[in-house]
């Protein structure tokens, strides 16, 4: 099953549909099934001592997984999260904000997301892994079981 | 057991602590193991339409529910967020989105919380429900099984 | 909303579709968008020291959040669990094990239950709280938003 | 960092502690930080259609994930299952169902654990997803960070 979706398409997307974010977020790789953002982190995203704090680790993954749908089922549908489950393992280093999430399931009603958000420079030791649920509205175009 | 920190220590604490973010919240009940705050929306709450966005909920249920463990540990500890778990499931009526959280356990090491956001017009049809684990530094002065 | 199946077309319903574990759980009320079961803790359910075993927690929230749904939904549908969450938080005292559920959306196509397991005896010590969502076919006959 | 268990010191410890269901589950394969296990089926797992039951899946990624945080902790620790979360996607296949979890932080009083339960003739089509967090006690014998 192939992209439904090009990195230009979503970005026009999200700038069209998120203004509020759009520039927070950038691709780092997009694959079926398989997306890599990063969080471009702003003052906005720290806590004091320079901390990504948690509502912007639960925006990245959210925006990730999001995207991760979006990419394999195409611009008409109206995804929404309905379930999210993250836990937070380790304090950011300095440096960018990875996550990589996978598409595990796309099916007719619900898509099924996991992932885990990493520092740039330590891959290994992940930040936080997380765990998104989307519910798809019954006039999506496709599913694939 | 008794609350060690009043709303206006846990203001000070949350105006001291997180200055980027004190202004956001309010509270509307602190009662021993529960409390309820309130997210003073902003425009950059908003998504297009004018619903709160996912990391405004979170953010909301993680103050809630880290000054639910506060308020019964006292300001001493650093308790981090190592859990959530939420469901989102209905969109917020136009208003305040209200978050009432109780403190499940207050143990040694590990704090549990759960609780619902709501419309403060729909009280009985939550938004929302979320779940948080905290970890409580070892040398935290006290824990209540 | 009223109930649309009474304790013994859920009693009838469970004999008839879980034979092998029909026997472990008994009703301790019925409410709409709210029930409380029991676990009948038999041998097979205990850890050594007779502690209630994880699985056996875990089967007791399924099958009470499950009746939540189905007593709402009536007994056409064929809900399927997609998503739990638990805390594990205190051993279990000696005695009965209680699951009390609520409903908190019955939508078109998922149902969210939230609720805690306790011990009959000490129940305002939560030995586990649990969150379930239940997938909902397409043709079952109603929903409430 | 190795293993402190080797897989006959895991089986001897399922015998000892866990005699009720160690003839339940079987080694695949044991490696640091990441082990993989199958579930033994037999009747009482199974549902009417011969499906894998629930409680049958959160019992394997339970003990999986538990012999993950054991076989790097080594067997003294008395580490307790504190969170669980997961998503059911797809219905077993006819075979064995195997669940292979990585153990993500091995902290001073945390484990996180995560991983997916599938069909051993389907692998990329998996049946579930979990992660599981463990409580570790004070007196365990290491940490990693």
């Amino acid at each position: 099953m192939e992209l439904k979706m090009t990195e230009a398409e979503l970005k026009a997307f999200l700038a069209r549909d998120f203004p509020q974010v759009a520039q927070d977020f950038e691709f780092v790789e997009l694959k079926p099934f398989d997306i890599t953002m990063a969080l471009s982190a702003a003052d906005k995203h720290l806590r004091p001592g320079g901390t990504v704090s948690g509502p912007s680790m639960f925006a990245l993954a959210d925006v990730c997984a999001y995207f991760a749908v979006l990419s394999m089922l195409g611009p008409v549908a109206l995804a929404v999260t309905t379930n999210i489950s993250m836990d937070f393992m380790r304090k950011p280093a300095p440096g960018r904000l990875l996550c990589r999430m996978e598409l595990l399931k796309l099916g007719r009603s619900l898509a099924v997301t996991e992932g885990r958000l990493f520092s740039e420079k330590v891959p290994d030791k992940p930040v936080a892994r997380a765990s998104l649920t989307y519910s798809i509205p019954p006039d999506a175009p496709i599913s694939v079981g």
